[in-house]
């Protein structure tokens, strides 16, 4: 069982969570499905990106240690780096746009990283994190376009796999990419029998060949980059993603497409309303804080937008980040 | 180990989860404790109300099952009575005032119980639920002040300190005291030597009398009747509770204050300000949903209220049933 997922999980283990996963009979009867929730909401920095962060983090050589990190991002990646970088003793700087949440920026200043100031373009972010890089010999640490991190990003489905494994798909949100290549990779360490709701093409063939749970992504209607990217062959970027998953607005890699092509069975997509239902019914009805990145993954398992009716399926909640302070003036006002 | 709530957990094993024990780093380190959250906002309709609401119907006579039960509740033992009366074949009737959120009456109504609408004060639903057990016969279920509602809700304790036995101190809301008070019950059942960090006291006479973890109950200093009867000796009722934390508007009921009075160490009081801060800091660091009351019991141990540092802290999250209906409104407003 060599794999570079596998790899990850040795090198991150004991740093990174091993975050719980959740069932909730409601959502089983709802979607007609046995649903397991991987929690990546409860990892540290509250996101799976603690993973990837972790796993460059600590194959960085001595020097490479001693020259620091950098990033660019405002978003789970930069507070997942700013942690990990900071356990490591590594010093860490973070190209951050000045419209950037306050809340963001302070959680990512809080966990010790340094915050270098842009101008709200990817531009701007990236000539910036260049001049750091020319100027410091910092490491750039990209977010989701890069081997260590799609490893590190599949070490979650790794050890949902782990936990039940004799899942016919998992589900994951795709922004990047990360996550969705990442879990491709680690649904290949498991060659497994199918179960009685299996594929039927699945069952045919197992005595040749054994198959692995189907992986899917998930993606907002309003940025569909991977789906079009998918359908098309061809690596195809939005230039205007509008969707409140903030977590996937960002381009699709050209690594993480690399994996999705080859290994993907398919992107399934959403519509705004649907993330928001979704969400609203996993903090409703699982009592859990999760993001609006997270419901893009559940909402067509609960809306049964696929063909999975009585599978197993897993899904990765990719994290718990969403600025709730909108909800608690509301609540102050009432005392 | 003869005790009410061992005699109670053994009746509704297999019936309520026994929900998780959740630990959290940066609790921890704020608060100076080391601190375990029973996370009774995971148990079945949402809060430990299931426990003791089970404990009664499954005690029910072949006749009394018959003849169905009733109670008169806005909140979460309306909800949890439904669910319980349900599971087990029981018709269910709840005496619900017209002004109940339409969220709480289609809840409970979904659970598959009757209900029935009277006027929104304390008179009107006592003397309708005192009409519908004349005429249909049916059995009353009070919230809290009765003895097999107080032995269920000790079993979330129970549960929390068969996982972490050497606790040495468990916090609880108070509002009618069933949670506060089974707990009490519960604690009794656990004779334990004092940790490292114990209290001298319990130090001192451990070798002449086991001692049990210190029980504490927590309110609303807005609805402070159980603290002033603590203080006073003498069952004292609050003409006009104010306090965002809705599940502890209720009165002190008798049989739990003569509990508080034999078994529980104090009553710590917080703010309004501190509830709505503690629920926060669970929401975004622990990221899961707890309602207004179960912040109540995480206050005191957030902001250093108690005389605790360094000592092994239980916490029993009461529920995590919250109307989010707003915070959706605005987040489906960006849409």
């Amino acid at each position: 069982m060599s794999n570079v997922v596998c790899e990850a999980y040795q090198r991150i283990r004991g740093l990174a969570h091993r975050t719980p996963v959740v069932t909730s009979a409601t959502l089983d009867r709802e979607s007609g499905n046995r649903v397991f929730l991987k929690c990546e909401n409860f990892q540290r920095a509250g996101a799976f990106k603690f993973r990837g962060a972790c796993n460059a983090i600590v194959q960085l050589t001595p020097d490479e240690r001693r020259r620091g990190v950098v990033t660019h991002s405002s978003g789970n990646h930069a507070q997942a780096l700013a942690l990990a970088a900071s356990l490591n003793g590594v010093a860490c700087r973070v190209v951050m746009p000045t419209n950037a949440p306050e809340i963001k920026r302070r959680a990512t200043a809080g966990y010790g990283a340094e915050i270098i100031p842009c101008e709200p373009t990817l531009a701007a972010r990236e000539s910036t994190a260049a001049r750091v890089v020319a100027e410091t010999g910092a490491i750039l640490i990209p977010p989701y376009d890069d081997d260590r991190i799609i490893a590190g990003a599949g070490t979650a489905a790794l050890e949902l796999l782990e936990d039940v494994p004799d899942l016919d798909a998992i589900l994951t949100p795709v922004g990047g990419g990360g996550l969705v290549s990442g879990t491709a990779l680690a649904a290949q360490t498991v060659a497994q029998k199918p179960s009685r709701n299996g594929h039927p093409a699945c069952e045919e063939s197992w005595a040749r060949r054994p198959c692995y749970p189907r992986v899917i992504g998930c993606e907002p209607a309003g940025a569909d980059d991977a789906y079009r990217s998918l359908k098309s062959g061809e690596r195809i970027t939005n230039a205007t993603p509008r969707t409140i998953a903030d977590g996937l607005r960002t381009t699709l890699g050209v690594r993480n497409f690399d994996i999705i092509r080859r290994h993907v069975a398919d992107i399934a997509l959403v519509t705004e309303e649907e993330i928001i239902e979704a969400m609203r019914f996993i903090w409703e009805r699982v009592k859990i804080i999760i993001e609006p990145s997270s419901a893009v993954a559940v909402a067509p398992v609960l809306f049964r937008k696929l063909n999975l009716a009585g599978q197993k399926i897993g899904i990765i909640l990719s994290g718990g980040n969403v600025d709730v302070s909108e909800f608690f003036g509301l609540l102050r006002a009432k005392i």
